[in-house]
Order: C-alpha cells, then structure tokens, then sequence
C-alpha cells in the first residue's frame, strides 16, 4: 500500500512521534511505502508532498512541531477543493490517508470518508477537549510547562507580596486551567465552562493574603466574568466590546488590584504552551496512537479514528470523533474548589 | 472524625500531594482533625505522631518525598504488633485512618480491617505494578526522569559510536523499562516479565549501528537473561549465583562489548528515579486520590482503596487492590518490538 | 555582633542561597547573631524583623524569592527616614548591615555609610547591569528560562512558517536578550543599547524563511526603534506616546507580519524569568557573595560590596558599584550579529 | 581558506555550537570552505571527512555531542602518524585545523604547530580542570545535572532517614563536585586534591541526622581516603587493589551505612553528566570560543587556543594551555567547608 500523512491544524508536541511509529510500523511490519502531504489539508490539495521514509522520521520522537508542517486549510471551503484532493491523491497512488488533526481536521476526514476517500484519523488537541478519547497528546506537555511556570511565580509573589494572574490555553474547554491549576497550587482556578464572579475572586484572593502565601489566580483564556461585569469597565472595551489590553488575565489582574489593594501582575503563557520536547506521557501515547493507526489502514478499517480508553487504544467511527466537545464536568470543577482561597 | 494518616514502603513523587488534599478537603470540608503518624505502620505501632493541620501542608505539593517519613514496618511480623496499633489508636483517639503504600503496606491496611479498623488505603507504587488502578502516582515521574536521562545518552552514545546501557527501576514489573524504553526511542527494551537471549540483543545493537546511530538499551533491573546464558559467565556470579558486578546493566554492557565489538557503557538511574518534584500528572492524580479517599473516609466506606479507572476515581476492596502484581501484558511488549534494533 | 539583613528591590532567583551562606557561615565560624529585616529598607526603617538563624535558612537555598520578602522603599524619600533606621538599629542592638539589593538598594546602602552606619552590600540585578561585578545572580537563571522558551518555539513557528517574537526583559540593558538570542539561536537579537530599523529587521525574517527554517526575534522590553518609526502608526500609541498594546513585542510582531506578509507571534516571557530555583551558576555565586560578605562584615570593612571578578570574589567600594550601568558593549552586539538573518 | 575542524577526547556538551559557530562566521564573514574530519585526530589521520557547510550546521546548537564523531586516537603514539596527516592536509588542501578538546587533543595540537601545522585550539573539558582558562563550556551542564540529581535525592534521603552518597566525575580535579555540591546543598564533598578521613566523614554525617534532615555526601570519582584506610577492608579489593564494587561511591555507603549505623545508598551518575542539551551559559562560551577561534584562524594567528577570562575572549600559547592541571585550589575548599556536617 501507498499511504499518505498529514498534520492540520494547531501543532502539539507528539505529531512528530505519531508520523515516526506510522512510517515505521507501516514499513517493517507492513511493507507500505509513505508520501507526506506538507501543511495539513493544504498537501494534498495542492499535491505538495516530501519524502518520507525511515530516514525522515530518524530523531523526530523527541522533537515537538511536525516535520510535515501544518496549516488550517479547509477543503470544503474551496471551490472544487474535494475534487482536486482525490484526483492528486489518485495521480500519486495514494490508496490511504493517515489524518492527524483535531476537530477541523478530522471533520474533513469523516467527510472525505462519507466520499469514498480512505481515511484513518488520529486526535488531536492540545487542549484535551475530543469527546471520544480520554487523553490527546500535546495536552500533558502543556500542562507540566504550565506547571513549571506557576512553581515559578510563587516565589516572586510572595516575595512582593503580590496577585499573580497566569493566563493558559483553553478557549472553550478549561481542561489546562484545571490541571495546572491543580498541580502548581492555584489559589483560584478559571475556566470557560462556568463564568465567574470578580467579587468571589478577589474575595479568595484576601483570604490567601491572610496565610502571608501570596495567591496564584490560573485562568483559561476563554473564561469570562458573569454577565454585566466586563461592561462596568467599558473604558477598557475597544469598539467591538473586546478585551483592549492583552486579554482576560490582564483584565482580571487590574481588577484585582482594585478590589484588594494588592499590587497583581499577569504573565500570559502563550506558545510556549504548544512547542517543545513532548513529555514521556505525551511521546509514549503518541506512539501508540501512531501504531494502533497504521494497523488500521492495514485492516482497511476506515473512516475510523484512534482513542484512548482507559489504557487501552480503541477505534471509534471518525463522525463520533467530532460529534461534541469535552468540557470539563461540574464535578471535577467541585473538586478542585476544595482548594480556593486558602 | 480524627483521622490518622501515614505513609509506608519506598517513597514516591506525589506522597506529599495527597497528604494535603486529605487534609485541606478533611479540615475544610469535613471538619475532621487529624494525627500524622511518622514512618509507616510503625507510626500506629509505636504511637509516633507529628502534628498535621493546614500549617504542616503548606508548600508541600511539589515536594517529593513523604512530610511523614516512611518505612517497611509490618505490625504483622512483630509479636503483639496488632494489639499495640489498635491501643495506640484507642488511646489517641483515631477514628479512622488513611494508609498510603504499596502491597505490603495495603495489605496490613486489608488484615486491620478484617480486625476491625477503619481504614482507607492510597495506592502507591513507583513500579506501576497494582492491579486495580490504571495507573499509580510517581511512576509518571519516574518514567519522564529516565527518559530525559535516555535523550541525554544519545548524543554522547553517538560521539563515541558506543552501545549505552540505562538499567531502570523494576524488579517484577517492567512498566518504568517500557515506558521509558518507548519515550526515549531505545534500541532494545529488556523486562522482568520475558526472558531476553543476549544473541539477540547484541544483533539488534548491530543493526543498530549499521544505521550510523547509536543503540541505547533499556533494561530493568529485574530481567534475566534466558536460563544458562549467565552461567556461561560465572566468573561473574558470586557464591550465591548473584550478579556480582553492579546488576544486569553492567552485565549485558559486557556481554554486549564482547559480542559485537563495539565499546558498551552502562548507566544505573537509581534514586535519582524516585525522588523530587513529581509531574504535572503525578500530582493531579495525587491530589484526586487524596480528595477521594478522605471522601471516603467520611462515608465510612472503609475497607476500600481509591483507585484510577480510565478518567475516574473509583473505589476497590482493599483486598481486590493486593491481590495480584500488574505485570506489562504481551501485547504491550509486542508493540514496542517495531522499534527493536533499527 | 548582631547583624541585620535586608534584601531589596526586584526579587532574583538566588537571594536565599545568598541569606542562607551569611547566616550559616556567620553563626558557624564567627558566632554571630542575626536579625531579618523584612521587605528590604521599609524593615529597618519601620522596625519590621523576623526570626533569623539555622533553622529559618534551612532547605532554602534551592527556593526563588527572598524570605525575607523585599520592596521599593527608599528611606532617603521619606522625611525623617534615615533617623528612624538609625535608632530603629541602635534600640534592635544592630551593629552592622548586610544589604542585598540592585542599584537603588545599593545606593541607599552607599549615603547610609556616609552617614556612619555599618554596612556590606551584595548585589543583585537580574538584567546583569551593575559595572563592578562580572555576573551578578539571577541573571543566568533568567537567561536560562528565556533559552528553554526560544527552544520551545523554534518547532513551533516552524510547523507554522510564522515569525516568533519572544520579549524579554531588559529596560536599559540588554543582556538577557543577549545571551539568550545567542544561547537560543535567534535570528535576530534587539537591545536597549541600540535603536533597531524595522526594515532591517523585516529583512532578516525575510532570509530566514528562505532557508525553511523560522525566524525567532528576540527583543528586549526595552529596545526602540529608529526615531520616526514607531511615529508612523500613532493609532498604536496612547495619549502618552506609549506602546498601546503590550509592549515592544506585540508591536514589532504586528509591524513584521505587515511587512512580510508572513503570520508573526509574540510571547512576553515576563514574570517567569524572575521566579523559581535558580541554577547552579546562581546557587554558587550566590552562596560565595554571602559567604565573603560576611567576612567582610567580620573584619569590619563597610561601605564595601563584594563582586566578581573571574573567579575570585573581591570587595569594592559601594559608591563605585552604582557608579554606572553596565551596558552591552558595542563588540559583544557585533559578535552577535554574524548569527542575523540566516 | 580551506579550513579543517575535529574534536577530540571525551564528549562535551557545546562541541556542536563550537562547530557551528566556527562554520557561520567562517562562511559569512571571511568566505572560507570547511571540510569536517571525523573522529578526532583519526580524521586527519586517516583522511575521513564529512561534509560541513552551513547546511550541515543548522539546528545543532541544542544538541549535545559532536556530529563530527570523536576518539582517542593519538598520532604521535602512530608509526609515521604525522606524516600520514600532514599528507592528507595536503592532499585535501586544508591551509589550517581548528582542533576542538582537552589536554590530550591540544597537545597533539601544540606539537603539530611546531610541526608547521597551522592549529587554533578551542579548550573542551568537562572537568574544567584546564588552566588557562577561567571556564571550559560543558562544566556548567555536568554542574547543573548533578545539582538537579542532588535537589531529587534531598528528599527521598530525608523520607527513609538515609545517607545518600552521589558520585560525580572528576578524576583529577574535583570542580564538579565541588559547584554541584555546593549548588546542591551537600553536606559534605570529597574531591580528589584531598584525601579524606572516613571517620570524619561519618562524623558529618551523624551531625547532620540530628537536624532531622538526611544527609548527601557527594564524592568525586577520584576521591581517595586517608592512607591505610581503604587497606583496612581489602576484602572489598580485588587482585589488583581496586575498588571491587562500583567505585568509591559503593565503597563510602557501605562504610558510612556501618560506622553510623544509618542506611546508605549510592548514586552514580555516570555518563549523563554528559550528555544533551547545554546550558545557555554553555552554548554562549562554545559560541563565542567558536567566533574567537575562526578569527584567530583568519588572522593567521596560529598555534594559539581561545580562552575565557573574566568575560572576555583571549588567546594564549597552545603549549601554555596544557602545561598544567588546574585544580580545586584549598581556598575554594575551605569556603566550602562552612556547610559540611550540619
């Protein structure tokens, strides 16, 4: 079999042990040969290919990004884009699609499928909101970098007595707030799933000053204040009611600083959050991924995607895949509150 | 409730982390109070105590090791051992312990409540070995220190055109070796679990260097080389047949120099595996055990250990927990055998 | 003799080991006792201690921060403030001053001696700016965070042909930017030191990516552009002529992305680079200067600041010490600059 | 020009951003040609090159290793080895060599130059034990790694009650244990310019239980105790006198674990001391080294070797270089002493 790769999408670190255990498995359990597809949906559209073989994917495991590039390249969105896709991937012999991508990505996948194109998906989303896996790759990278930061800035809080704000990843789905949060010792934890209230903030916010520990506040960029709050202070809104300075840790901060007294400063984390060396947890389910994906494609079992469960790599049907977005439950939010404001 | 907690066997990256959650959850939740008994069961056995209140679990959550010292006490083996613990716990008035530790340690925990103490059980095991939760805390630390370990070998492995040889933790259970193994992009992954022919070994090590890499090798400190194969080389066993130099790392460097020709060094990871700061995942999975088991406590549901089930924390009898040791399947090995020797 | 201690301004990873060396060696080898100030000179002034010996510096030495928290108090802005130190030390029994501290700490610490208080000085400035020493601590910890981040991203901006921006700190000197743009392989280094054309600068983002590789730009917070430059887009400018939104960073990023047409990224490390343990350069030089400046306290010899000076530690004069910033000079910037655009 | 570079003798992390930099500035600057000679002086000898141009140079200023390979190889210990050199210099027209490694490769350096080899030297040890210069790059990683062991140890150490013993490199010199044992709070280091009293030793030992904390020992490889001392347990020598089990490291538990009746445990950490990534103070010193030395090949200054002093570039005689071996002078060590045993 001829078999193609891509990666679309945001990158994460762990695309690269994913290309290297499918190209591996693929060529000495298999026999297969590999063409990658560069930038995501863009290859095979364009037809814009590279090399790759054992030699490509030699000291990739360890490196985070995606040798093949990525980009956010919609074929549906572009006049015949369906038709060149299949009409470059029969001129190249491709006879399957190994698709590694999140929600968007893995979209086209399952409609390409429902077109006759041979697909096998692989998840993911560095911020771990798939439905149908427990855990994506990327995601536990992003959280110990996230960790790391916080450990940091607890010394320099209290060693100025001051609020830090670290604002993470996580536009809809707080899944990073929360284990960041979790594991470096947040004071409070903001998510997306549930608003919050300024007030009960910086109310956790004093307490924590009360112990002489200075408050970490985690929040997820997504995570916004009950209704009405944000527009109290419209002076700092742009014309489009959009957050002017920096985002919503920025905001927060200055309201903090308000309302306590207590001078708080923000550290936004960024894309440091998405590059870089993939944690053991990240490479090993990577690989796995990577595996259990190829034997897929050997099987002729389509229009299917790798997940994890438990510790076990399952199938599901790529269309469940993207069905609904994981937010993080009310329970485990409850369970983390234990430690708010003390 | 008053409310004795102790922490028994090898320390483990997360112990501190799940002290603090009983605690935190159990005083500001519950109302509990609680005794933290030093060093194991011989704190209940010899009436030891330190004070553990909100104070004492400040700052603790990213330090390794155990606030309350451990040891291998077992009150079972000690004449009048059970008598003592269940006066000590009378006169102090505990209503309810929560017993952090491995097999031997859960075990005391299952024959105590056979006998009438209230007890709920963390499990804890660096080795990944427990049969009723998926995963344990502080093997995921372990897992990412070797593999750092395992990327920094490579480069000098390859300046020298030397075999290296990394001996990891696991005397029965090869988790740590095979996790590691696959993160680091090891050239042989040697467990306790099969029996490993050094012929092959040292072909895989060769076709390793054919490729102008080097071979790195992962082995646990409890595999064996197939039955006869270290007879051959007696000169290296002492009087009682044991590896006389070092373990079975420098063993096989040995074997594996002799055999293909090529200089073979070796690297014991040790302590260094189970000490310091745990990961982002080490301390999630702490913390929920630790919030978990005091709910626990609180229902009187005792008897049980708290234990990880895909995303959840469940409970198990404590008896179930101990029953068997999770050794890595065949399948798991398989799957890890793509990568051997290339 | 009693002897207080003090650390002011910015914290600086390192402080701790520099308090932990003067209490240990002070009460081991001259039996001194020892009194924290707290908050740098609003201790002395307003007669705010705490506990200081073996037991308050124990396990410290590896913690960022200060413990004896730290400020921006100058007792020469507040009327009467240099009386009220004076008799604030005479009625505590302290006979002499150690004072850990950048420029202004330093500087307080120079007139405090004029006027006949007893002081030793130990500097600190995480921007490596002070003219008497070599390297002051902290700085090759925040280079360190700063390199880690630029490795991050190189894989980043890669899989996604954009231009990374990493801003980090440096108001007047740019030595972080420095040495972590040419620790980090940036591809472009801006200082203080030197006004930067945006043209230029769009140039070599511009040969890099004809390399397929990514650019990464280092700036330091305080870099400017050429005069006019950033005149030309006043909408970004507030009432003040201050950068709108976010910093020099933000700015540059959005000038590249216009003038490239390549998409461009900025993290701003911030806070970070200031947190957490500090590194094994940090630990040592730090424990050395507390170490000689408690000789120094010792022999009597005040008004004097320790340095280094290759590997020795030496003692200079205070008033020398904050004679002049210490800036990149024009040679180590060229060296630099061979690594630009390609 | 048509310029050769090799490294010799044990790898050292910063030999590829020597390499590097050496390749750029020689490229963009002064328009020479490279040609990389494998293996160390077996290169040269033997005439087996590799390629080297600005391609082969990208992305290895991270990486630990040499990708020119290195070796032991001496010419002069050859029949008509300088001869074959001088030869293949000719053959393959090379006008001079940057030699990059420690006193064994620069003095083969140093008698080739008055050979009429045209050589500049780039200083490489990690054992920083080479007197011309202030730092050798690779020094600050081997620190920062046994540091980080240290900090992992502290607390397992402290959990069991134990004494840890941590041996680091250092044959001759005991630079690494020293700033890694002072970095990472040991209790006491034994270097190899003095023997030490195990008794003493123990001492320490016992003083630093009664704080309640564990105590670290970290001994160089070539640390030796008093004389008669190590006699007095032949048992645990072979027929040639050595160490029978695994160094001295093994042989101090064993004695501190009787003489104080306390467990020990050994660390021995080996070769990862020496590999991966570099600090940034690391790749800024190989980058400069390299920028200095290509100058000096330029200038035709030959038979010279960079050298750091203070925080500038110098160059030296090469035969200066090797003259001696810079060890931990007794000052250095008294300073340190402050901390042992309590």
């Amino acid at each position: 079999m001829r078999i193609g790769v891509l990666t679309g999408g945001g990158d994460c670190p762990g695309l690269n042990a994913v290309i290297r255990a499918v190209v591996r498995k693929g060529i000495s359990t298999y026999g297969h040969e590999f063409v990658g597809f560069r930038d995501g949906w863009r290859g095979p559209l364009e037809g814009v290919t590279r090399e790759l073989g054992i030699a490509q994917v030699r000291g990739i495991l360890p490196r985070g990004g995606t040798i093949l590039g990525s980009s956010r390249t919609n074929p549906f969105k572009i006049d015949g884009g369906v038709e060149k896709i299949k009409s470059n991937l029969a001129d190249l012999g491709i006879d399957a699609l190994v698709a590694i991508g999140g929600e968007d990505t893995l979209g086209v996948a399952a409609k390409l499928t429902d077109l006759g194109v041979n697909v096998v998906g692989v998840p993911k989303t560095i911020d771990n909101d798939l439905g149908a896996t427990d855990y994506t790759f990327g995601f536990d990278t992003a959280v110990n970098i996230a960790m790391e930061a916080i450990d940091r800035l607890h010394t320099t809080a209290e060693s100025h007595h001051r609020t830090l704000v670290v604002e993470v990843m996580g536009r809809h789905a707080g899944w990073i707030a929360l284990h960041a949060g979790l594991a470096g010792g947040a004071n409070v934890i903001l998510l997306p799933e549930r608003q919050f209230d300024v007030d009960q903030v910086a109310g956790y916010v004093e307490k924590r000053f009360q112990t002489q520990y200075s408050p970490i506040v985690v929040v997820a960029e997504g995570a916004q204040p009950l209704d009405g709050q944000m527009v109290l202070h419209n002076q700092e809104l742009d014309a489009f009611g959009h957050v002017r300075l920096g985002g919503i840790g920025q905001w927060l901060a200055e309201q903090l600083e308000e309302k306590t007294g207590k001078e708080a400063r923000t550290v936004v984390l960024g894309h440091i959050q998405r590059g870089g060396t993939p944690t053991a947890f990240d490479r090993v389910l990577a690989t796995r991924f990577g595996l259990h994906a190829i034997d897929a494609v050997h099987e002729g079992d389509f229009g299917k995607m790798v997940a994890l469960q438990g510790v076990d790599i399952i199938r599901v049907p790529l269309v469940e895949a993207t069905r609904e977005l994981k937010t993080v439950p009310v329970e485990r939010y409850t369970e983390a509150e234990v430690f708010f404001g003390s």
